[in-house]
């Protein structure tokens, strides 16, 4: 019996959506969240150009991996192709969230990677945060949706996402995933901040250099993996 | 019977005010909206200097488009001369919105026109918002609220209006607009978030070039546009 | 029968401090408004260090113009002499605030005057607001807070006062002022304004100069003196 | 009967934890605030990891200064053994916060002392706000937290901690206390306003140097010390 567990994954991907613009992240109707339920193989989506105010559970989409719409008459946001070649590639993430939040958005249209200035950042992601490079003329004319997936995980073939759970797509904005739609809102959240530090500490000593690797480690490691401190037993 | 007609756009060009302050584009009683109805010749404006909180739809200004104040004991607001300039000069549109957003007004002060930087802009301008050319001595000892109005006319020479819907007025700040009273205030929210977005990005890297014309294309179009694919069907 | 009159101002006096707590120019207890009844030769200022919750108009402190408390069992804020060489130079101010409001602070520090680099401060300042020079170690070490009304006094040996209603005192931060407690909290509201918008222009181009005198003109004189056109009949 | 002051405590403990989400100082579970009881060799401290809606007085922590848990099922927070440094270093202080509040941490990060470059730097703090040196590798892998309350200490070596109550540890963020857990928040509170300050000040002219002593005690010593004048009589 799968509906159950859809519809815990429909509020979760719901509160996502809605975190997004209670933190201030997103404006008019930038932003969209989605969650995966892998057993099932389906994914639930904001709808597209749909207002945040009164948004309920039940408009979220529901595709599968390959974009179908399996049970909602709302057209799912634009950017679900992006979504979808993320889940397809990074299969420990259980949910991606878009914003052009204002800082990492700045961040992208500057094409200047995050660097890890301090533990504030360390403590989220284990090491810069990259961009990708353009897309080309004809990835823009063609699938354009599909080849931001494609160059998202271009920048991530040597990295591992979920040690460093975010993009910045260059001209375009912030894409964050996590394993949850929680974790993924709260990646957002920090991300922006971590984009607004680095942006003033680098315009105030632009020859900054990243904290050293001990530090960051630290930091990442007690909050992730096996031997993780903060926070209470679970 | 006009008197439907009207009382909706006043009540639009109410909530279009009041959205400018809500989304904290205006301070004090800096800014104001207006509509029009053009099978009517009617354009309807806030009242000047009166404050927001408590404004109703009745207080709006009805003139025609020669500026005749018709159905109200309240002064139209005193940029009215430039709302009425823009309406007989750009056909297509519905709406006009001033204020002094705080980014929007540093750049019309720095005289730095919006280069487009990134989808965000994409998605809502097609290209480079202008900055007017300085008025002259004369502009500004004759009628001026006029004369702003002719300069925004001229800047728009070469450019449609309705896929560039603002523009920034040298020293003075922003004008915006858009097919309804609803659309202009969108559209002065997304400006102020491009102002601030491009700000930032220049700072940290002054050579900053916008982004490649088919990205621009691709972001404008599916959101306006015949084949815009964005939202829900109508 | 002078109560009625003194209670009228308290009230009003009240008001102003409170509205510099709401418009975000005054954080923990930095902040301190005044009123003067010129008729009765009494000044009505916050007391010293009250915390602005729960704050009621018989808490404001009343004294004559050479600082004697008159009848309030509360010390006066410790500005208070600054206040009362204002009111004793100005004759045509009736309200005096001092706030540590974030840009016009900024400013004060960087001893940075203010240039009308825009409409915004057109409307409300005849030209730059000016920052004083810093204190001689003996001002500093006799009466401090007298040194500083004098200090602003000389500022404006060339100025008016009721033109330009605010200055930048050096290494410290914004004093404004005003007809009217009303009028005064108006003008701090938007001295932050302009002062956040001048700091941004200036960092993009430094060497921006201010906008022509008939603009500046033009601006403050339809909102000011006796041909204003500006708001409704009185 | 000890319990009756360490409920008082935990209240206070609490409220300053509460204060500093409020006053926009942390995001997600950033900060933590502690007090102690000297007489009973008590510290209460935050939980780790908890959130801070519905979080009880019930929730702290209780330790002694050993760090050895007391009271409590829940893990105290992870930063317990810096604040625990300083309270044996520091005997004259009652409070510690950590937060990662926005233009405190640039300046950790961007490893900028805070200079005292205004009035509203010299009334809480006598002084420049001092950056530690960087951790050493061999600190970062040994006891970490611990090794960040010595260096904090090792950089007050020449300063009193009771003048300059707060510190930048590099690459991290501020550590803020006081003699009370209000006094900590208020003191964390106005670090966050002058590093703002600070920033932009040193942005706009970074050559800015500091206010004269004679400014800096005049300001400092009117709210501190035998002769303090601010405020009302005890």
């Amino acid at each position: 019996m799968s509906a159950p567990s859809l519809s815990h994954l429909k509020e979760a991907v719901l509160q996502a959506n809605l975190a997004t613009v209670q933190h201030g992240l997103v404006i008019a109707t930038f932003g969209n969240a989605s969650g995966i339920d892998r057993d099932q193989g389906r994914v639930v989506i904001k709808p597209s150009g749909v207002p945040y105010d009164g948004m309920t559970a039940d408009a979220m989409v529901v595709t599968d991996l390959e974009g179908q719409v399996l049970d909602n008459r709302l057209r799912p946001s634009s950017d679900l192709g992006t979504h979808l070649a993320l889940y397809r590639a990074f299969p420990g993430i259980g949910a991606v969230i878009h914003t052009h939040s204002t800082f990492a958005t700045i961040m992208a249209q500057a094409m200047a990677p995050i660097p890890c200035l301090g533990t504030t950042h360390a403590d989220y992601f284990r090491g810069e945060i990259p961009v990708t490079r353009p897309l080309t003329p004809e990835e823009i004319a063609g699938d354009y949706v599909a080849a931001t997936g494609a160059v998202i995980i271009e920048t991530f073939a040597d990295r591992d996402p979920l040690e460093v759970p975010a993009v910045l797509v260059a001209g375009h904005g912030p894409f964050v995933w996590g394993r949850t739609p929680d974790q993924a809102a709260l990646n957002a959240l920090i991300l922006e901040e971590v984009a607004r530090m680095a942006w003033h500490a680098l315009m105030l000593r632009p020859d900054l250099p990243p904290i050293p690797a001990p530090l960051l480690d630290r930091h990442f490691l007690r909050k992730h993996g096996a031997d993780a401190t903060y926070g209470q037993p679970a």
